[in-house]
C-alpha cells in the first residue's frame, strides 16, 4: 500500500520569556534580545503534526484526522493554550521555552500516544507568520 | 548542473462523500463521521505539484511552469473541478474519495504525463486550510 | 463610549448546485457554467461575523466573542457544515444556493439571535480564496 | 483630486490577561475565560493603520509609507512589542486589554501624531487569525 | 431585493518606479527611496474588485462573477500584467505608477466597462502583502 | 542533542526578466513567454531560509534569528530589494534571474556566511503566491 503523509494545523496562544535564572537581567538581554523581557510577551503559535502511513484500503485513511486532532489537543494543546510557557505546563519544567526547545518536547508528548501502525514524521511549529521550527525526532 | 524543486499550486472546488457502500448508513457514519452525509459535502482544494530535475544552463528551467500547468490542468484539474469526486471522475471509480487516496491517484495522472527529464518529487493536497496530505510516489 | 466592530472567523464545508429546476439542464448551464453541475461540488466557506456595538466599560468588551461563536455556530455552521446546501438546510429552503442568497439568508439566522446592545453589522463570506460577497443589511 | 485610503500592516508580540483586580480570580475566570490566566498568555498581533487624504498631483502619494511606518512604529509598536500590555505600557495604564480597548488606545497614539492632510480613517486590529477588531474613531 | 457585494480577486505582477522626469535623481531618491530605482523594480499586484446591486431573483446574482472577471482581464489585466507600468500601459501614460494613482487609474477602466444595473463600490489594491490602497471614486 | 531546522522568511520586491540576448526577441517571447518582456516586469519573493543544527543546551537556540535575519539581509536582501536583478546585482551577472537559477545563487552567498555549527539545509523562494522553487544544495 502506498505510504502518505498526513497533517493537522492546531493553533495556540501563550506567553513566554527566554532567560536563564543564573544569569544577569543585562546577559539575559544580550543573548535573548527582547526575548528577555521579565514581564514576559506572547505569541499565536501554529503546530502542523504530520503523521506517516499506509492508507488503511478499508477506509481510506491513514488515520482518522479527528483521532489526531483530539491526541494533539488533550496531550498538547489543552496544556499550553492561553497558558504560561514558562510557568504552567509541567512537560516543560526547567525548558527554556524557544521553538526549538518547545518543538522536541512536544514531539515526546505526542509521539508517545499515537497508536500503533502511524509514525510521527514532522514537527512543524511557526511562533510568528516569519518563522518556524522543523523537528523530524532525530 | 543543480537540482532543483519547483512546484505550481493549483485549485480545484468539488463535492464528494466518504463511506462504503456495502456498510450501513450507522457503520459508515461511525467510521466517517459528517464526511459520510449520504448529501454529499465539498471542499476548495489547493494542489501544489512539484517536480525536481537539473537547470537546464540555456533557459536557467528545471520545467516551463507552463507547461506544468498545462499537464496538471489536462489531466487533472478539468476532471475535478466543479464535479463530484464520486460521480464524475472515471480514474476515480471505485475509490473512496479521502484525501490519502485522492492524492496517490493524482499522482498517477501527473507522472504519466510528464516529460522526460524532470521527475515528480512530491504532491501536498490541501483539503482544507488545516488539513493536508503529502505524497511522494512510495 | 467608544463603538466597535468586533469580527469572528468561523469556517464551513458544503456540497451545493446553482440552478432552477423548472430550466433545462442547458440553460441552466448556460447560465451557470459549472455550478450547474447536476452532480454537485462544494467549497470551504469563511465566514466573517461582524457586530457593532459600544465598549463594556466594565469589561472591555463588545460583546464576549465565545457567545458569538456559540450564536453563530448553533444558528447557521452547525446546519451547513458537512452539508448540502441545496437538500439539507430548512432555512434555504428554496433558495439558490449562490454566495449572494446565503449571505441574506445566513444574516436573518444572526440577526435574530443577537443579544440587546449590538447590531450585525456585516457579514462577509467566502466561496474560495479568490471571491467574496458582503451584506450589511441594507 | 480623488481621495484614496493607504494601510501600512504593523506586527507586534505580546503578552496580557483579562480580569478587573478588585474582583476574585473566580469572576474573572467566568467573565473572560480562558483570558483570564493569571501567569498571563499572548498573541501575534497585526494592526492595518488606513489613513484617507487626497492624492498629491506632484508625488502622487496620499502619504509617505515610510513616513506612517515610523510614525506607527515610534508611537504605538515600540512600546507593545514583546511587551507586557497589562504592565509595561504608560499609555494602557489602567485598562484592561481587550481588542476593542487596544485599538481606541492606539487609534489616540497615531491619530495624534499624523502630519496635517491626512486623516485617520481606520484601525484594524487581529489578535488571532480568527478574531478581530474595527474602530474609525467613533 | 437585498443590495449585496460580490469581490472578485485577480493577480498581476509588475515593474515600476517612481520619480519626476524634471526632478535629479538626487530629488527623485529623496522623495521616492528605493522606489525611485532607475533600474525599476517590481511587485505582485493583488486587485480586489467590488461591485454592488441588487440579487436578482432569478439567478441569485448580483452579476456573473464570470463576467466580472473577463470584463476586468480584458481592461486591466492584460494591459499591465507582465509589464512596465511606466512605459507599456496606455492609459497609465503621464501618471507616476504610485498604488493611489494606480487605484484611481483602475477604477475609471472598469467603472466604463461595467454593465447597467451594478455599481463598482470599492477597489482594494495591494502592492506588497503589507501594504494596500483602497478607493471608492470619490 | 536533537538537531532541529529554524526556518526565518524575508522579503523583497526587484524587476527583472527572461531571455537570452543572443536571441532574436520572436525566439525569447517563444520560450519564455511573457517574462521576455524587453521593458521588464517584477515580483514580491518571499525567501525562506533553514538553517539545521543540534540545539544549544545553554541558549535553547540552534542559531539566533536575530544573526540570521541580518546575514540574510546584509547578503541577499540588501542587493536585490527594490532593484533589477539582470542590471543592479553583481552576483547574478550572466545568469539568468530565473527562480530556479535565483535560488542556487542565493544559496551560495548565504552558505559563505554561515557561522560554524550549523548548515543551510534548504531554500524555498516563491515568486508568486501559487509558484515557488527549493534547493537544498545538490
Amino acid at each position: 500500500m502506498p505510504r502518505v503523509r498526513v497533517t493537522r494545523r492546531l493553533h495556540f496562544s501563550a506567553a513566554h520569556r527566554l532567560g536563564r535564572e543564573e544569569w544577569s537581567a543585562e546577559r539575559n538581554a544580550e543573548v535573548f534580545g527582547d526575548c528577555a523581557n521579565p514581564n514576559w510577551h506572547g505569541h499565536n503559535y501554529e503546530l502542523d503534526v504530520t503523521v506517516e502511513g499506509e492508507v488503511d484500503p478499508t477506509t481510506g485513511f491513514v488515520l482518522d484526522l479527528k483521532l489526531l486532532r483530539e491526541l494533539v489537543e488533550g496531550r498538547v494543546i489543552g496544556d499550553v493554550d492561553h497558558r504560561n510557557l514558562n510557568l504552567d505546563v509541567p512537560w516543560l519544567e526547567g525548558v527554556i521555552p524557544t521553538t526549538e526547545n518547545l518543538v522536541v518536547a512536544i514531539w515526546r508528548r505526542i509521539a508517545e500516544g499515537l497508536p500503533a501502525g502511524v509514525r510521527l514524521a514532522r514537527l512543524v511549529l511557526w511562533e510568528t507568520p516569519r518563522n518556524y521550527v522543523e523537528y523530524d525526532g532525530g
